[in-house]
């Protein structure tokens, strides 16, 4: 009985910090996907609009956009150390190259500020435009880091 | 052949509304999900600063107060009719009493609007006693209208 306890703390001992890690990793994967699902949900909207699936409306649009560029400084801190596993479509190469992954997200950071900007005057020929920018910068990043 | 093409007329006429239905519940529950995993992990984060699991930083404290309080205003509008089904924790007496629902909704966002004003002070313990605040009104919701 003692010695299973002993051996019990030295397994804990030798592995408790990757459980820890792979928990926290969890989360922080949980937190990105949170992050990129509201960020979708509204990119979806103003997407929808545009095609004209669904009647312009230029506040909901605005709207749209305000809320995707508060959400884009939001994923970095997702993308921790050891979160390339698990329940997750980020490629591991994201941790390779993350001097050019966080230049990518600092891209579409900077469209989808201007996307809010230019949202505001309610134009929609504008706003359709600065929305393709900003679903470039989109694709750019899925097609290097994340599985389809 | 031709028979068969009408009769699959007739059928997604029938059925199509409610297929379109679903798909958007689908997609409104992943993004209430989304919308309370980022509050999630920000209240984690400031509940560990207060639990002393992790050294409190003000900044931090108030960044994270900041999105709670942003992500506040959106988890509503996803729940959107028949999305009381599918991948979700949410009670169907949230349709019922939705007015219950949206006055309690109403009382979080004020809560966590306090937390994030009382928090760019940098005080600890007011910070600490408004995040307590904030958790009873997540409590309150969750009892009546989540599922475990």
């Amino acid at each position: 009985m003692k010695k299973n306890l002993i051996l019990g703390l030295l397994i804990s001992a030798f592995f408790g910090s990757s459980f820890v890690i792979a928990a926290d990793a969890e989360k922080a994967i949980k937190y990105r996907r949170g992050v990129f699902n509201v960020m979708g949900w509204n990119f979806g909207s103003m997407a929808a609009m545009v095609k004209g699936k669904i009647p312009f409306d230029a506040n909901v649009f605005a709207r749209n956009a305000e809320i995707v560029a508060f959400m884009s400084q939001l994923p970095l801190e997702g993308f921790v150390e050891g979160s390339d596993e698990g329940d997750t479509k980020a490629r591991p190469e994201i941790w390779l190259n993350m001097e050019d992954f966080e230049a990518k997200m600092k891209k579409m950071q900077k469209e989808v500020s201007a996307l809010a900007e230019i949202s505001k005057k309610g134009n929609f020929d504008a706003s359709k435009s600065q929305l393709k920018e900003v679903g470039a910068t989109c694709k750019g990043c899925h097609d290097d880091y994340r599985n389809k």
